[in-house]
């Protein structure tokens, strides 16, 4: 740092591509500080360092900081300013914060910057960590895969012309998006856990489509095929270069929420730059009929396979032997038996008794506790099949519930039922519908922290945007074709955690003089818990969906099981009343 | 036009104080065109002019447009340009559209502005009615009012320091609206229909606050309040001598929705703008408890009033000689009989059978007709008391309602529940609560096209901000104190309308481990007509509501009737079930 005259600088836990996960290559924060939480950042001056974590990592910052130059700062608690207000107060007038511009989007480092600048500290762009990392893992070289345009609906040279459309007066479409690169083109790839993306750059004119790549990760097959869809292929940090060339006079649009700093720094200065949402990501929201299909298909696996799993579960959870790891373990084998099992969607949720109550809670060794025949149990994962993928929250009692307990958990059933449920106009946006999640909820004096509903990709990405379902305001409105989440929850400190979550995507409704009108139809197949439900909570309309629901489940699932399991399936889909 | 090098220019129905109501000295557009309806706007270039309505004035400019230089432009038909690209169509780049800045929000200018110079147009300021509209009536100078600390229940020092605290950084505060005027200094005029307001700007700094007032409006009374609450006078045009006057440093804050251009052009171009949501605003829309208490009197005289006209409109329907505009008289009869009444704070909307079905109908001698003793009719009033303003709708059946009528009527009273009970954490947003007044109509197919709720003024605009309760996104969130409509409607055209308003306010409800919860209290006091409801279609809770919403109307307005007053509202307001 002194070297380069900067006097601070910021190391966050993110990647070139806007990812959720990460590979080893760019984990800067966690090599320099040892901190390996999901969410953290560093923070240093020539004298102080600190690690700023929210409230979810504040025990394992202060167990891994212990004995280091790192101060765990606690986001939230008083006293604990957030990064930028510390560097401010750190730093005079005159000095210079430097980041690595490929961990920063456009939007997020320009925020950061203004608020900089006004006190006359000055935001530079310095790679700081690449010459002092010696061993840093390299980039992975996974082989990229073609994904068939049967999976896919839609082919390649389908989709560039569409975007083409969609770019209207820019000549330049330029993305780092893995997931958006990987619709977009009919690819998939291994680089990154639980996301089956390849790790590449895109930029694509009204001519040309080129896929910026390690060429180790082609072989013969995709070669062939890019060529046929019209895509080129040139090595991954060729894209810089490129973007050298681009004529002064063009018009490059990009989602500045997602594109690194350093591919924006690239482009020529006189560029006329269009920063809007990604044209991708919403056509990539909208699910065609060959998607549907393999998402469906995909729900019969995952039903099958949690059939089995919480079949095998009541079985031998009498034992004692249960762990929060070892049943994580057991479903994974149960899904893999499925046809197309590809891995988990995410990192597998299961949080028993106290642990379920900690929204994002990943079992390790240190924290895996027995499972024992009481309480209860929340279970959050989901698969990747290879045409489609699954996420789904099933939360069970493992005895006799309480009063308090089947109280809250009927609550969010109501709230589950509510989304379900719900008909809407169009131009509808999710903060309208959530509180049909939240209404029972908060005439007691409930609610939840999270949202209530993300976007979900096909063979892609367990989390996607555009449209959510959340209480915070987004000005995208739901339309046919999206898939998302429908996940309540409620959550008792130290006690319990309830979420009850299943995949919908919205469709068609009616058309009346009022205007068009939309619904969900739900696609995940798996009962619902009953011995948790205090039935005289539920409305009869709610009743009826919830019967039916379980009668769709039973209909659909037992053709694909054994006689014991489907015995089992039926005792647990029979109608409540 | 052609002196100046004007070739084109915009003359909108409103005035420089972003006003609802407009004095006649401002109806530019009015003269110009002979189009007096409540909302178009002329457009004209050398060759070609035309007024722009919305479909509630397409039949009206047709009539009044007949025989003129204007062409009515009807907003929404195809091949009906809006103004900009109308104009973008007419002229060529290097061309110049002038409008009178006086009439514009700096916002408004902004957008035009841009639009048009992206097409190498031209906006300028220029007033080309003022030389030419020679028998143009005059600003009104009726006599400013204090309003009494007693009924605002702050005094205007302590709301001038509160608000000085407010404007943060900012040293000098702006304003040309005239309720955030008349709340700020504890004032009142007649200036203006149905609003209690006085013409004036305000500019406030962390030492004067300075009313530009015409000196007619002065008493020997009001100069003396104003003094005391340390509040200077100065004469109405000499604001743009002041603003000319500030030093090149200041801060000086306004919000750009509604500060007319004109005075935004006066201002040094050295300053710094912050232009941003008017403090006042949000000060004024936080009811006190002395307001509350006279919102509280308000509504008991309007119940009042209420009970007698529509005994008498009962008692009287069946001769067949009512009509919108006769039972319109009469209710402000009713309503003048009590103390302290100044006026309507609307004018009334008495839409019988069909009229109803037009949102905004207003009876005019042309559309009058008889109101007979069958089907529909919808009445939407206010009244402005000394101590409070009130709007109240009530649907009643003059016959025996058809089962579509009681099943419309009672999805909006379902969707009025659904908003009076509604209990909600701190910090939501009007449009996350909206459904709750649709989702029933939405689950049959239907809607209606307007807001389910407008925050209302206390003895001020029956309309204000910052808060409402619409499908649109409005990120100020519900805060005790504030003062709201609750007012779903259902209109089936050529037919009847429907809606169903109370006003309501926001006050705490409790505090749990998940937050702090709000609620609405309803404070509008006059009985829902029951025999339009179709009891089956409630649930428990929406009748256990309804019959306590009918006890209290009937136990607040009972001492104040007489027996045969009181006979009759014990048997509108008796317990369904």
């Amino acid at each position: 740092m002194r070297n380069q005259d900067i006097d601070a600088c910021i190391i966050p836990g993110t990647d070139p591509h806007a990812g959720e996960y990460i590979a080893d290559h760019w984990k800067e924060r966690e090599w320099i500080s040892g901190f390996d939480g999901s969410a953290g950042t560093v923070a240093l001056t020539l004298e102080k360092a600190g690690v700023w974590v929210d409230s979810r990592y504040f025990l394992q910052a202060d167990e891994q900081l212990e004995h280091t130059d790192f101060k765990a700062m606690k986001m939230g608690l008083p006293q604990v300013p957030d990064i930028i207000p510390w560097l401010i107060q750190e730093l005079q007038p005159g000095q210079t914060v430097g980041v690595n511009a490929l961990m920063f989007s456009v939007n997020a480092f320009q925020t950061m910057q203004t608020s900089l600048q006004r006190h006359g500290i000055q935001l530079v762009s310095v790679d700081l960590i690449q010459s002092i990392w010696t061993d840093r893992p390299a980039i992975p070289k996974e082989k990229l895969l073609v994904y068939d345009v049967h999976l896919a609906g839609q082919s390649a040279t389908e989709k560039i012309q569409a975007l083409r459309k969609n770019m209207q007066h820019a000549d330049v479409f330029l993305t780092n998006t893995l997931d958006e690169i990987a619709w977009l083109f009919n690819i998939r790839g291994k680089d990154v856990d639980y996301n089956p993306v390849a790790i590449a750059y895109a930029l694509i004119n009204q001519k040309e489509a080129v896929l910026y790549v390690d060429a180790a990760k082609l072989d013969a097959e995709i070669i062939d095929y890019l060529r046929k869809e019209g895509i080129s292929t040139k090595e991954y940090l060729q894209i810089y270069e490129d973007l050298k060339l681009l004529p002064d006079t063009s018009q490059v649009m990009f989602d500045g929420a997602k594109l690194n700093q350093s591919l924006f720094e690239t482009l020529p200065k006189n560029c006329n730059f269009i920063n809007q949402a990604s044209p991708i990501s919403f056509m990539k929201s909208i699910k065609n009929t060959t998607e549907i299909k393999g998402i469906r298909q995909a729900m019969l696996k995952d039903g099958v396979a949690l059939t089995r799993f919480f079949r095998w579960l009541e079985d031998n959870v009498a034992d004692g032997k249960l762990t929060e790891l070892s049943i994580t373990d057991q479903l994974h084998a149960f899904r893999a038996e499925q046809e197309d099992f590809k891995g988990e969607s995410f990192a597998t949720i299961a949080g028993y008794a106290a642990h379920g109550a900690i929204v994002h809670y990943k079992a390790d060794e240190k924290s895996n506790i027995p499972i024992l025949p009481k309480g209860i149990l929340l279970l959050d994962s989901g698969a990747q099949f290879l045409h489609g993928t699954t996420d789904i929250t099933r939360t069970i009692t493992l005895a006799t519930p309480t009063l308090q307990e089947k109280q809250d958990y009927t609550l969010v059933l109501k709230g589950h039922i509510g989304i379900a449920t719900a008909k809407f106009p169009t131009g509808t946006r999710g903060s309208q519908l959530d509180i049909l999640a939240r209404k029972a909820m908060w005439d007691m004096g409930l609610n939840y922290g999270h949202g209530t509903g993300h976007g979900v990709g096909h063979y892609l990405n367990v989390h996607e945007g555009p449209q959510n379902i959340r209480m915070d305001e987004n000005p995208v409105s739901l339309q046919p074709g999206m898939l998302i989440s429908n996940e309540p929850g409620l959550y008792r400190t130290d006690a319990y955690g309830i979420r009850i979550e299943n995949l919908i995507h919205v469709v068609k409704d009616s058309v009346t003089e009022f205007g068009e009108f939309l619904k969900f139809e739900t696609l995940t197949l798996f009962p619902i818990d009953t011995k948790l439900i205090e039935i005289s909570m539920l409305t009869a309309d709610e009743l009826s969906w919830f019967n039916a629901y379980h009668q769709e489940v039973y209909d659909k699932l037992a053709p694909l099981l054994n006689e014991e399991e489907r015995a089992w399936l039926q005792e647990k889909t029979k109608a409540i009343a």
